[in-house]
């Protein structure tokens, strides 16, 4: 796999591809301090401050169905994802341009209700949409929005940082939204508190961004990310930004009240609905162990989350889940953009 | 057409969308110098200098066609048509993103030279890509690219500024871009200059940066935007926004050669081209009319592209294209998003 050609897509898979793009790049001007890679982009612009931009897009039938969400929570979650790509390099949300491609014979009341969602979400968290673009589809809805922040480059927060010895850790709690995604691809519906907890969590995910500023600001992070396609497939990027490995202690993963009450009906182990589901949206970050009391007081003091110590990170490649016994725990099938 | 309702995005069109989106965006912060509804929006960033962002996506079988475009040719025009919208605000182009939905089985290939097409058009304008998001379809290709860009507070050009009395102008000229997709829509393939330019001027637009900052930096425009839809359609968006009507000559619009050497061979009327076609990008503005041989020779002096005087604005609203006779001259069928 090197250069053109080297086959589709779905067989190549979107790390493949991301690695392939950042080959194409090139030299980028001295003004970007962070290109393709990490959660956002990141470039100077006032004295030691820096514009972060990113861009998360969402294809119907591919991230969503129209019959299992309102358009609301579609534009919802459009926003809430870039707002947590921001959370993650430790920064604060500003102005967003959203691009929607619809079909002609959609009702202008969806088009209106996916903005109104993307407006809400924004507005819960301090971004404000500035412009965006309208075009015709021949039948799929298309979110596309890319969302501008800005943090104080001496707070930020990349993936490369982490170093051996650190603790990993983890915000709130895990696997909520795969849950919710299992009730509905199951078609379960019985109004239980756990399930409606569970499709919120899917549909209107709320980025971690006083958690991220929290972490930032107490300064003894090494390494951020947001866990937007699971821990399986999140924990590795971190490590290979960072040339390390990483062990986690599954018995330490916080699993969502509502994925493991829910785990029996969707016939889903929660542990694994919790490392390999994605779309939590939780902050994955390391910082030295001594410092994992002081990380935490302050995350919970500012936002009353609690943080959560995982694993550690150790020398060499390759991420491992360890069950309590000492056996490796093998993630489930990941979630891929590619494969049907 | 007024709140919910109303309609499919097809019977409403573009410009009632947009104009329902506004209603919905509510108060935007004071940093906001320009909103929804121009090329670009602008906040304020350093003291004096201007943040633009703009975006627009493309989606296959709507914006374009394999069969017709050369990947790159796609990569390419996605970021031109950015990049002239920062021009058309008078700004200067910065950093990128890209977000990409593509089919699992699509070959890498493809999608590398898509990618190369967004660094060549970028790289030639000095425009640079920092991210992006790759993500499945079940079908299309879509391309949405989000720009930043720069301007001067006091050099910044919008839609709004234009005054009855003034004068109406464009850049180089027009119609090519449409000789170009009639000729690929009626097969056309006698490889002959005229046809090899219309394609070109079709697949890979060139933005007019150089002319935009040339006009801006001769602080004598009003009114400016890019010729994105044709001058029939984007001319009464200046004239909204600017309270104003405009009276366009008909003889006087600047016919593109390849249009007028192509027109009995696709069966459509040159002039008609030029006013309704569309993807020309070329930019479109306004000054008083004693300023009109002085912006016209700056813009010369720095690149060499003529400047043209089409007509006038008046008070009032509504556009009107007149012939050398007097009489109207109705422009053919518009280019719509949302109708097949």
């Amino acid at each position: 796999m090197s250069g053109r050609g080297g086959g589709t897509l779905g067989a190549l898979g979107e790390d493949q591809m991301v690695a392939r793009f950042r080959r194409l790049v090139g030299r980028l001007p001295d003004s970007v301090l962070l290109g393709p890679g990490d959660d956002a982009a990141a470039l100077r612009s006032q004295p030691g401050r820096l514009l972060l931009l990113t861009c998360d897009m969402m294809v119907e039938d591919i991230h969503f169905r129209r019959a299992w969400a309102l358009p609301e929570q579609i534009g919802w979650k459009a926003m809430a994802q870039n707002m947590s790509d921001i959370a993650a390099m430790g920064g604060q949300p500003g102005a967003a341009v959203c691009s929607l491609a619809a079909p002609g014979d959609l009702e202008a009341e969806v088009t209106d209700r996916i903005a109104q969602g993307l407006f809400r979400a924004a507005s819960e968290y301090g971004a404000f949409l500035v412009g965006g673009d309208l075009v015709g589809s021949r039948g799929a809805i298309v979110v596309d929005v890319a969302l501008t922040g800005w943090v104080e480059e001496e707070l930020m927060l990349r993936r490369r940082g982490a170093r051996p010895g650190e603790a990993i850790l983890v915000t709130g709690a895990l696997g909520a939204s795969a849950a919710g995604l299992a009730a509905l691809q199951q078609g379960l519906s019985d109004g239980s508190p756990e399930l409606e907890r569970a499709l919120e969590a899917h549909h209107q995910p709320r980025p971690r961004l006083a958690e991220a500023r929290a972490i930032a600001l107490a300064r003894r992070a090494t390494a951020m990310m947001d866990l937007s396609d699971g821990l399986a497939d999140d924990l590795p990027r971190l490590c290979l930004e960072s040339g390390v490995g990483a062990r986690v202690f599954s018995e330490r993963i916080p699993v969502d009240p509502a994925c493991l009450a829910l785990s029996a009906r969707v016939r889903r182990d929660a542990l694994q609905m919790a490392i390999s589901g994605g779309e939590d949206y939780e902050l994955l970050f390391t910082c030295p162990q001594a410092a994992v009391g002081e990380v935490a007081a302050a995350v919970a003091a500012k936002t009353g989350t609690p943080v959560t110590r995982i694993g550690e990170i150790v020398a060499g490649t390759g991420v491992s889940f360890v069950r309590p016994d000492g056996r490796a725990l093998e993630p489930e099938s990941r979630f891929s953009h590619f494969t049907p």
